[in-house]
C-alpha cells in the first residue's frame, strides 16, 4: 500500500521538500534503498552515504537537507518519524481471528473479540485473552492467565499458570514466563526446594526477546513495568523488579530480589546481582558487572576490552600481582622520603 | 487446606509459641504476609521486619523469639522448615493422569501408573516413562527415553533419543536434553561434524531451569549426578560431569569434558573452560572465569565489579599498560638500590 | 552396520597395519573402546591411553604408530578420519518421509520428495521445504520460508515468515530464526518499535545450536554464509553478517550490524559489540569482549581468569586505584630524576 509524500509529511509533521505526489511503499538503508523506498539520516555516521541515495525521500534532519539529493521529509527527531513510517509501510501481519481447529483451550478461558491461536498452541483453563490478542503456533499458556488486549505472542511462547500480561505486548519465540525461581534450603548436604509460589506480572507495551526467562516470584511478584523492552537470551531471576521504560540488550541478567529503577538502560551481557537496589536513569555498559546497589543516575562500567593475545597475556599476568606491585610502590615512596629526609638532614647539618 | 501452627510443629519439629489452634493456609514474607500466612526469618537482613508482622506466626531460630510479636515456631533451620512448610501448603499442582488426545505417543512406549501426558506433547518410540510422572503440553521427548517416577516436565521441554533421566527431577519450559555436542574437525578451511554418538544421563532430584541446554555426550555420556540444581539458561556441554549436589546458577556455563565435583557452587554467569577438572566443594563467585583446574576446595573469584563510567575508563586504560607499568617500577628500584649502593660506597669512603 | 578395517582403509585412504577382516561397528574412547570399536589419537594429551587401548584398531598418526597395541588406520589427519568413520558407522537417524498426521501444513507450501514433517508440527503457507528435509516434532515454520535440501529441524524449532535456510543444515532444539530485532528510538521517555522488515538468509551446511537466537535485519537481512558453525545459547543481533566457516562457542554472542569476517574462531561467551568490522582468520579468546573493529588476522583476548578468592580481592581492590598507583609511580620517577638532575649539579660542582 504505497504512500505518498505528503501523506507522510502529514501525518508525521515533517516539512516536505520536493514533489508531494511520489509514492513509497517500503522503506530502506541510504545506500540500498530503491526510488518506491523512502531512507532517512539519524547516525552521521551515514551521513556520507546521503548525496548518494536512491531513494525516493529522505527523512533527516534541517542540518542534512542542503546534502540531500532527492526529496526530503524535514523533522528534528528523523529517528523516531522513520519508526512511524516504517510502521505504517509494514504493519504487523494481520491475523485471522479464531482458534485453530488444531488448538486446544481449556474449560472457562475466554477469548476476546478478534483474538487469534494458532495451530498446535495449548491454552489452559480459565484464562482471559484479551480482543485481538494473538496466540502463535506452538504456545504454552497455562491455566488463569491474563493476557491484555492487542498483544502478540509469537510461536512457542511458554506462560505459565497465573501469569498477567498487559496490553500491546510482544513476546518473541522461546519466551518463558513464571517457571519456578531458583530457591533451595541447604540442609545437611543436599538442597531443599522452596515452592515458588508468587507470580509474574508484566504491564503494557512491553516486548521481550527471543529464548528470554523471567521467573515468577519466591513468594510475591516478579514485575516488569510498562515499556520495558527485553532483548533475547536475557534472565530475569524471582522477585525482580524492572522499573518503566527500562531496556535491556541482549544476554544481560538481573538476580533475585534485585530492583532496577526506570529509564534505565542495560547493555548486552551486563548482569546485575542480587538484592540490589538501582535508581532511576542508570546506564550499565557492555558486559558489566554490577555489585552494589547505585544511588546515583549515570552511566557505570566494568569491561575490559580484548588486546591482541601476547599484550593482553603481558597484562593479565601482572594483575595476578597488582597488590604486590602496589605495596612496592609503597616501599620505594618510603624509601625515596626517608632519602629525602636524610638529604634534608644533610643539607641541615 | 489451611493448617494449625500446632500441625506445623510436630511435623517439622518446631517448638511452638502461642495460640496452636491458628489455622494458616500460605506462606508470607515478614512485610507482605497476613494472619492467614505463616512467614519466616532467615536472613538477619530481614530482622528489622519482625517487630511489625502481621502474620499468624513467623518460623525463626531461638535467639529472635523476643522480637517476635506473634506466634513462632522455633528452629535451628528456619529456611529449610520454611520450604517443607511451603511446600505442604503449596503442593505441585495435581495433574490428571492418562494421555491428552491431542498428545501423540509413539509405538513401544510404556506410561506408568498415575502419569500424564499434556496437550500438543509429541513422545517417541521405546520410551519408558515412570510411574506419576509428568510430561507437559507440548513437550518432545525422543525415542528410547527413560524417565523416572515422579519427573515432572514442565511445558515445552525436549529430551533427544536415548537420554535417561532420574526419579523426581523437575525440567523447566525450554530445557533441551542431548542435542548434539559442538565437535567439528578441521579439514582445510572447513569443518567436518564429528558425531555426537554418547547419551545424557541426569540422576535423581535434578532440577534444570528454563532454556537450559544439556549436550549429549560426544562417544560417552554427559552426566548430571544426583541432587543438581541447575538454574535458567546455563550451558552444559558434551561429556561434562557434573558431581552430585551441584548448584549452578544462572547464564553460569561449562565447557566439553570438564568435570565439576560434588556440592560445588557456580554463581550466574561464571564460566568454566574444557577439559578442567574442579573438585568437590569449590565455590564459583559471580562472573568468573575458570580456565584451570582446581585440585583445593575454597573460594575462586574472577569478576571486576563496575564502577562511574569515568573512573572505570581512567584505571581500564593504565590496565593495557600495566606490563609497562610493572618494568617502569622494576627499573625505578634499580635506580634506588643502585643509588644507595652509592651512597653507602660514598659513606664508606 | 559392521564395516571392516579393510574397508575403512580404503574409502578414507589409510594405510592400514593389522588384520583388515576385524570388523567394527561403533567408534570410541581410547579407554572406552572395546573390541567391536575403533579408536583414535588425534589430542597428544591421550598418547599414554594409547597402550592399554581394547579398541579393534585405533585411527592415528604414522608417529604414534609404534605405541599401539592393536590393529591401525594410519592418516595425517585422525580428526578428521575418525569424524568420518564415526559418521559412516552413525548415520543420522533415517526418518520416515511425509507429513505425519498431527502436523499442520498451510495453504501453498510445497515439499520435496523424501520431506519428512514431525508430530504436532506448524508450516505455513507458501513455504518450500526441500527435498529430503526434516522438520522435527513441534517445529514451527512461518509463512514463506525456503529450506534447502537435506537440511534437518531437530524438534521445537522456530523459523519465522520469510527466512531462508540453505541445504544439509543442522538446527538444534529451541532455534529461534527470524524474530525481530531489538531496535527502537527514543521518544520522549518511551520507546517506540523500529518495525524489523528484514530477513534472515542462512548458507548451505550451516549447524546452529540449541536455544541460540538469530534475528531478523532491520531493513536488509541477518546473513550467515556458508559452512558456519554456531554452538547452543548464542546470539545473532540484527542486520550482522557472519562469515564463511566461522565457529562460535556456547553463550557467545554479536551485537547489531557486526560483519565478521570468514574462517574465524569466537571462543564460549565471548561478545562483539555493535557495528563493527572484524576481518578474516581472526579468533576471539574465551569470555572475551571486542569493542572495536578489528583488522589484522590474529588472536584476541580479554578475559581474566579466575584467583582464591583473598588473592583476587587483593588484586581487584588494587585495580580500583590504578590510575592513581600510575600517577604516583611517575611522581617518583620525576623525584628520582630530579634527585638524579641534583646529583649531576652536585658532581658537577
Amino acid at each position: 500500500m504505497p504512500v505518498t509524500l505528503r501523506e507522510l509529511a502529514e501525518r508525521f509533521g515533517c516539512e516536505l521538500h520536493g514533489d508531494g505526489e511520489i509514492a513509497v511503499s517500503r522503506v530502506g538503508t541510504l545506500s540500498g534503498a530503491g526510488p518506491d523506498a523512502v531512507s532517512f539520516l539519524a547516525n552521521p555516521a551515514f551521513r556520507r552515504q546521503l548525496g548518494a541515495t536512491r531513494a525516493a525521500a529522505v527523512i533527516l534532519e534541517e542540518r542534512y537537507r542542503g546534502e540531500c539529493p532527492v526529496a526530503s521529509l524535514v523533522t528534528p527527531k528523523p529517528y523516531v518519524t522513520y519508526a512511524r513510517v516504517a510502521a505504517l509501510l509494514a504493519p504487523p501481519r494481520t491475523v485471522e481471528p479464531g482458534v485453530h481447529p488444531s488448538a486446544v483451550v481449556g474449560a472457562g478461558s475466554v477469548l476476546g473479540p478478534g483474538a487469534a491461536v494458532g495451530p498446535q498452541a495449548a491454552i489452559g483453563a480459565g484464562c482471559r485473552i484479551g480482543a485481538g490478542v494473538v496466540v502463535g503456533a506452538g504456545c504454552v499458556i497455562g491455566d488463569g492467565v491474563e493476557i491484555g488486549a492487542e498483544s502478540r505472542l509469537a510461536p512457542r511462547v511458554t506462560v505459565l499458570e497465573g501469569a498477567r500480561i498487559g496490553e500491546r505486548c510482544i513476546l518473541h519465540p522461546g519466551v518463558v514466563i513464571g517457571a519456578d525461581g531458583f530457591g533451595f534450603a541447604h540442609d545437611g548436604g543436599q538442597w531443599v526446594k522452596i515452592p515458588q509460589t508468587g507470580g509474574v506480572v508484566i504491564g503494557n507495551d512491553v516486548e521481550i526477546g527471543a529464548n528470554t526467562t523471567i521467573d515468577r516470584g519466591a513468594i510475591e511478584d516478579t514485575v516488569i513495568e510498562d515499556g520495558v523492552k527485553i532483548d533475547n537470551l536475557v534472565q530475569i531471576a524471582h522477585n525482580v523488579r524492572i522499573g518503566a521504560h527500562t531496556v535491556m540488550a541482549g544476554m544481560s541478567g538481573v538476580a533475585g530480589s534485585t530492583r532496577i529503577g526506570r529509564r534505565c538502560m542495560i547493555a548486552g551481557g551486563a548482569v546485575v546481582s542480587n538484592a540490589l537496589d538501582i535508581c532511576d536513569d542508570v546506564v550499565i555498559t557492555i558486559r558489566s558487572i554490577v555489585t552494589r546497589s547505585i544511588d546515583a543516575p549515570g552511566t557505570y562500567s566494568g569491561a575490559l576490552p580484548a588486546e591482541v593475545a601476547p599484550e593482553w597475556r603481558r597484562n593479565a599476568v601482572r594483575f595476578k600481582h597488582l597488590d604486590a606491585l602496589a605495596e612496592r610502590l609503597r616501599a620505594v615512596e618510603r624509601a625515596l622520603a626517608r632519602r629525602a629526609g636524610e638529604q634534608e638532614q644533610d643539607d641541615e647539618q
